[in-house]
């Protein structure tokens, strides 16, 4: 009988780090979740990790590890395993993945957590056997991989599929890049809650429901307010929404006209938030999209919500 | 010393059909134009082409044709040859591969201009020695390839690219796809003529310069009237190519930070008219793009403005 071998893959976000022993199939065998102490510093952050892979080596002894994977949202060097810049974290140039591998004497990658996502449902998830697929993560950002003829698009200087920062609305909205009318601006997490509260605030007569939800404190009106205030079928909330919905069918119109993917795969906080936006967005690109781009597309919602990082950067570090 | 291997590149537009013998080393040469007889029909433009054929023949008989390749405007099936639907020509589902090679006993590929185009670029042109490069050509639309690790992107149906129909302001203008506000309604020479016929109708005064361009005729102002009254130093005419220039820096800002290409490579009519808005493009792409994208990135003219798309096909089929 062969033995399994497996990786831990390890998600490093900027409130927690998620760690999981995963198997050549993708299944998670082990799983710890731990705080991730941005103010502690890279050290502090580095020992509490090292700790965690020491928990699952032993809980998973019978298990080889075979290779480390750390997905980190920001941009990072794949070859060296330098994260280059961190900004939920605070970090620049830090040469994380040399310090796992010299203290653990395993092969180490770092990778960007939304292309480790994509690599993920592509190999475990909705995109499974499929060639051709975009992964849209809507979160606090929006963040997106592309894998073409199976293979996952990186660009030239290691940061392609920054797809919230496509401009839908020239002169619109400042986005936090320094442009204007990006995605992000429009339907992004951090947009949502701004742009819900201006809307609030100018009519807080209709947007009393919306207001409701979150007892009244308008600076803490968050998207998922406006979820729910849909859900109760308030008319206003539901104009805003609408709006989302637009921006969200545009973005991913676009990606769908550049790229013509055999699947178009929705993750991320704002889709597990508000699940009607799947069958949205896909009526929506099926009407706005080429002919040619949408006769053979799929629309899917991604299979792995919380763990297409851990299982695809386990993924990624098993190819070593 | 080897004999040189040449391939015979056909660019089928709808207005005219340039040919050309092609080296390995993508040199034209010999090169043939002729008028494409549109209302003939499918018989008549393949036996003027088959004549056209017949004599480069000729004229290279000490150089051996080993392929042909035919590239058109419009969707193909690369595999069959068959020009799915092609616009200018009003095809539909013609097997024009097929019936080359049976008149003419050797392999035929058949794809779409733009992807032919690039892929010149890419072999001998702006693009040589690259390995992910964007090739925008402006011209009565807008149309877009892309080279990602070496490799032309072709999407799970042939027809990746379509970046003219970037939607970059939601509910703007109608435009030739049914959708609205794609970059196409913005810079394309199509809207270029309609916008600035639509501007100077607004505002006759302001317009007078434009006008005068075109004797007076409003209905024939087109991209070239634009730019001659800009080259005057017009500032109504400079206001309207502001504009044109913003759309043309947002589409391909968004590009930039989708792919992340090393180079981005500009041509079709509007560039080679308005020649001063590859700098204009580069500077704004610098300045509005995510700092990672920009940082390797180069932004050239394409070097084979006319002969691209032969040289090209040319190049395509001499690997089949």
């Amino acid at each position: 009988m062969e033995t399994t071998e497996c990786s831990i893959g390890i998600d490093l976000g900027g409130t927690k780090t998620r760690l999981g022993v995963v198997d050549n199939s993708g299944n998670v065998l082990e799983q710890i979740t731990i705080p991730t102490n941005v103010k502690g510093g890279v050290d502090l952050i580095f020992s509490d990790i090292l700790s965690a892979i020491e928990k699952l080596q032993k809980s998973a002894n019978s298990k080889p590890i075979k290779a480390i994977g750390v997905a980190v949202a920001g941009q990072v060097e794949e070859k060296s395993g330098i994260i280059k810049f961190a900004p939920n974290l605070h970090w620049r140039n830090i040469p994380f993945g040399q310090r796992l591998h010299e203290a653990l004497q395993l092969p180490v990658i770092v990778a960007n957590d939304v292309r480790a996502a994509t690599y993920g449902e592509f190999c475990f998830g909705a995109g499974r056997g499929l060639q051709d697929i975009i992964c849209l993560f809507i979160g606090t950002g929006i963040g997106g991989g592309i894998v073409s003829k199976g293979s996952l698009l990186t660009g030239h200087n290691n940061s392609a599929g920054e797809v919230g920062h496509m401009v839908l609305n020239i002169g619109g909205l400042p986005c936090t890049c320094g442009n204007k009318g990006c995605w992000e601006t429009l339907a992004g997490g951090w947009a949502i809650s701004k742009n819900t509260q201006a809307a609030v605030a100018k009519d807080p007569q209709a947007g009393k429901q919306i207001l409701q939800k979150c007892d009244g404190k308008l600076e803490q009106i968050n998207p998922h307010h406006l979820f729910e205030a849909v859900k109760d079928g308030n008319l206003y909330a539901k104009s805003l929404m609408n709006s989302i919905e637009e921006a969200l069918i545009a973005g991913a119109t676009n990606l769908v006209n550049i790229f013509n993917p055999e699947a178009l795969i929705l993750g991320g906080g704002i889709i597990e938030g508000a699940p009607w936006l799947v069958p949205a967005i896909e009526r929506g690109v099926r009407s706005q999209a080429l002919q040619s781009a949408t006769e053979k597309l799929s629309v899917l919602l991604a299979k792995h919500l919380k763990d297409a990082a851990v299982i695809g950067i386990a993924a990624m570090a098993k190819n070593l």
